[in-house]
């Protein structure tokens, strides 16, 4: 067997999400697997990828495994592929990997954007990749929020239920947020940066849900941080639309620092 | 009757052009022509757009006019609309006009962008507002071709046929090619924006298509300009796909020049 590693973009708009489900659910995994079946002849392939986006969620640098029976030219693979992928899902670049390599289990860190437009109207053709909040969005407030997420912590407050991992605690290493310009007299974008080991379902659109309701003045960023430090998920605001999030890439060791 | 002028903006993706069909046909006309019927209480209400958008093409600032039996606070109305409206077609502005004023008889220029990524293979969400080019794409060249259409000509090499216009005669008073920065590796993007008193059918599209032409070395800018003088249709390469292409804005002249 041939191990590759695939870096991918996609538009998860209409995708429900990456991980393969029941038939008729059109996921980002399932396309993908499908593709590869059908240029291996028929043999069904299984692709494992870094960080299982959720409906609606996109990506710049997903990266997914897999091993191939057919050993390929890696240039000749991506051409292939993205000439029966869709037009929503590309491969960026394709690579041979060791043979240990596993995208999810390889990575060592991973980092999001996510883009909120600010304003009483979104521009069409901001709607599928930004969310929008309607009202006040203190710059300063938002900067707060953001800080509280940083460094090694329990996030068990912003952990989807019955999610089932065994460990709530993350190390965030990024968590910034800046104002991007005004798109045609809309309004401006506010633009959340983070990067951490890891992060648990729904934690970054739930880390910008408390942005948000701190920057509206919903709540004070006291209450936030308390409610972070009791891991009380029900005092804790809902998360950002999918729409507004994007994986943007996966960070790997150094070759042979490989787990 | 109270005069009014709208700024739209819209993705093109899911509509069939600006201009109101036949029953089941999307368009631009249409669904805001329901929207004030709507909300003016069932009376209907036509409206008249500077520029008759192909399907796919986008807006930033198409510009509309009508005539209301009801007086509306301007801000009102565009709130109003903007509830009502599907998120693809936004409001960006609206004011009360003169009696006169009529979105294209009154308009002196219109600016138009287009968007080409340039190589192997587009992202994602690029798809619905760029074209792709893939090949060759000289710089130099696109700019030399860009320059063929400044100034006052017959573009009827670039008029669509049966288009049923009187002139062909139009003046281009900007003609510019740049290149966007990479977007996450896939690629360069031209931007192309023109500028003119009017355009025919598909003339902006046409002009990329010779542009790219150009810049991929099929035709060269002397024969271009050879087809442009003969007015020689047939010799004019395929217009570019409606996708990348944007209506920016619509000028009209100081209150008081509306004809």
């Amino acid at each position: 067997m041939f191990r590759y590693r695939l870096t991918l973009a996609y538009d998860g708009t209409d995708f429900a999400g990456w991980q393969r489900q029941g038939a008729g659910e059109r996921t980002v995994q399932g396309v993908l697997e499908g593709a590869l079946t059908r240029l291996g002849g028929g043999v069904h392939v299984a692709v494992d990828g870094a960080g299982r986006t959720d409906a609606g969620v996109h990506a710049l640098g997903q990266v997914a495994s897999c091993s191939l029976e057919q050993a390929w030219e890696p240039a000749d693979l991506q051409r292939a592929l993205n000439a029966v992928l869709p037009p929503d899902l590309r491969v960026r670049a394709l690579a041979a990997a060791a043979p240990r390599f596993h995208a999810r289990r390889s990575a060592c860190a991973k980092q999001y954007r996510y883009e909120m437009d600010v304003g009483a109207w979104q521009l069409p053709c901001r709607r599928r990749i930004a969310g929008l909040h309607v009202g006040r969005c203190d710059e300063e407030l938002a900067r707060q929020a953001a800080a509280l997420y940083l460094g090694r912590r329990d996030f068990s407050a912003l952990a989807s239920s019955g999610s089932g991992v065994r460990s709530t605690v993350r190390e965030v290493t990024r968590s910034e947020v800046r104002f991007g310009p005004t798109q045609a007299g809309a309004g401006p974008t506010l633009v959340y940066e983070t990067r951490g080991d890891g992060f648990l379902r729904k934690m970054v659109r739930s880390m910008v849900g408390g942005i948000m309701a701190a920057a509206s003045g919903e709540r004070s960023v006291d209450s936030l941080e308390d409610a972070l430090a009791a891991g009380d998920r029900r005092g804790w605001p809902a998360p950002a639309p999918a729409r507004g999030l994007t994986l943007v890439c996966v960070e790997y060791g150094p070759p042979g620092t490989l787990s």
